[in-house]
């Protein structure tokens, strides 16, 4: 995400409140915005370290949407011009042609003043922006795109459990998504100690639900599973210093740790992550609560790799589907980022 | 300690590097720099919150020297003039009278430059500043104010024993007490890499020895494990966070672990520390590393008063003699700074 141009620019002096997805548009089998489902029309773009993009990520890989939907990935470190294609050759999308994603959100509306930000999801042949709603983007994956998933894709939003995800969903978005960012740019300490209380107390509650059974609602992976790990997966990385949600560690809490290491190792999660791009856009974008921008040589990763056990709690991750297949050529996270 | 005035004013935009202390003067048996060791003569000023000052604290204690060695506790937080009484009563240390410890610097050098540091021992009659040479003072403790000891002290620097006391003192100071500091107040990645890599290579190699005997040298508790206690007893709370050596908690090394518990719940060490002094010192007063000077509600300390088993690797605490009484009316550390 970071709407607000230089990551760390929109937090001043006053309480962190994220800014509204502007863009919100939707894509549709329909087509009933003026954006139909249509494969190769569109193009992805996330940063591999921002966790609102990487639940589209991890997303498109459950439900093979990989060759419907292209990829780009942005460099980790925004400049003045917010996301950058810095990390292809001559430093542009090869197929939008742009080096700013801000290019995209031009197109689509001159002088659009609300930030840039990460998922987006552009029109290939217009290279206008569609939608950068990111609350809104992966249910659409799961619901609206069903005719371009993979055979046997998982039902990441089973109708008959949608209260129960929605739920859930809304609750770790408040205290786990969104409360770590809040005890990280709090300005005052009565602020960054409700923020911070408010991720432990869910947390806690969470691991409580998660000892007795493999996924959130359900016995299968779903949406919500998605939602949590995208910041599970960047807790020890970054959270826990970085935005002081130091408590314990997430390998300190034997449920959720062994949570975590189960998607982790479950193709389509883990593969998504780069760890190397995660901590370099925390500690090296906010300088404004890291100024000399130094990215620590810790955590030690290699836990993420070790068996979770979880398997014994039964569970069918994909329903009565399959998992997906390996990475797509290209889209492989290089060695540095992985444990 | 923290010389440089503001405590983080020193820590500019070149490699971090402790400026040697400067008052040397000894307080010895023979009294030949004219400083004769003498009960209620001298008061020792201390903050709770450093780690070359704690070694006096531990030490003090251990050797049953409260009634020889009246004790100042300074407020975490320094301003622009340092290390404060504002803990007594109307700001002033009711012994010395003064309400800046930089009074009793003035006292020994008009104008001297070199910034104001703990812990620092005060001639009482004059008002005057005997020593701030951190290295010397708990080392003179244990050899020179002997006479003053409680009966049953323990020997913390035993002749047969010095040369290796020495060398791990050494290397401790280096990698682990100056080593967290370096990589903390590091300027460039590269600077901080190196400190941080050689913080864990160290305490790993200090791992492997205490794996199988409970102290660092001998059987005994020495000098040796003083100095690296203080700097363990902050690990978790400060330097694993603030400081950036966050490769892994203490609490996730099991040897060091279990030493430090062991040390910690020993009258005379964990008696003397004060976490709510620590935390704030650091994350308040370092703001050229933390900007917003919040101070993070973890991590839970609970487990520094959980059973560590280290008593089976044998081990005479205290050689022949005995662990040190109660801590004395009026120093017990609050109940906000005890886990």
């Amino acid at each position: 995400m970071s709407a607000g141009g230089k990551g760390n620019a929109a937090y001043g002096r006053k309480p962190f409140k994220r800014s509204r997805s502007h863009f919100t548009d939707r894509i549709t089998a329909d087509g009933r915005d003026g954006w139909p489902v249509e494969p190769g029309r569109y193009r992805l773009v996330v940063s591999r370290a921002c966790p609102w993009a990487s639940r589209a990520l991890v997303s498109r890989r459950l439900l093979g949407l990989e060759n419907a939907l292209s990829l780009a990935v942005v460099d980790p470190i925004q400049d003045d011009r917010s996301w950058r294609f810095t990390l292809d050759p001559d430093g542009r999308d090869p197929v939008l042609g742009i080096r700013f994603l801000s290019e995209a959100y031009d197109r689509r509306e001159t002088g659009y003043p609300g930030g840039v930000s990460v998922p987006a999801i552009v029109d290939v042949p217009s290279g206008v922006l569609v939608t950068n709603d990111f609350q809104q983007i992966t249910l659409d994956f799961a619901t609206e795109w069903t005719a371009l998933h993979r055979p046997g894709a998982p039902d990441l939003y089973p109708q008959a459990l949608r209260d129960e995800i929605d739920t859930v969903m809304e609750e770790v978005y408040e205290d786990v998504n969104n409360g770590v960012y809040r005890a990280g740019f709090a300005t005052s300490q009565e602020e960054y100690e409700a923020a911070c209380a408010g991720v432990f107390r869910r947390l806690e509650l969470l691991a409580d639900r998660l000892a007795g059974q493999r996924y959130l609602v359900g016995d299968t992976i779903t949406e919500a599973d998605i939602r949590l790990f995208t910041t599970l997966v960047r807790f020890d990385a970054v959270y826990h210093g970085h935005f002081k949600c130091n408590r314990w560690k997430l390998t300190e809490n034997p449920v959720l740790w062994a949570y975590a290491r189960d998607l982790y190792q479950t193709p389509g999660f883990g593969d998504t992550v780069d760890f190397d791009h995660i901590k370099r856009h925390y500690y090296q974008v906010h300088t404004g609560i890291n100024p000399t921008g130094i990215v620590p040589l810790g955590p030690d990763l290699s836990g993420w790799l070790t068996p979770h056990h979880r398997e014994k709690l039964g569970g069918r991750p994909f329903g009565d589907g399959t998992p997906p297949g390996p990475v797509p050529p290209g889209e492989e996270v290089p060695a540095r980022g992985r444990p």
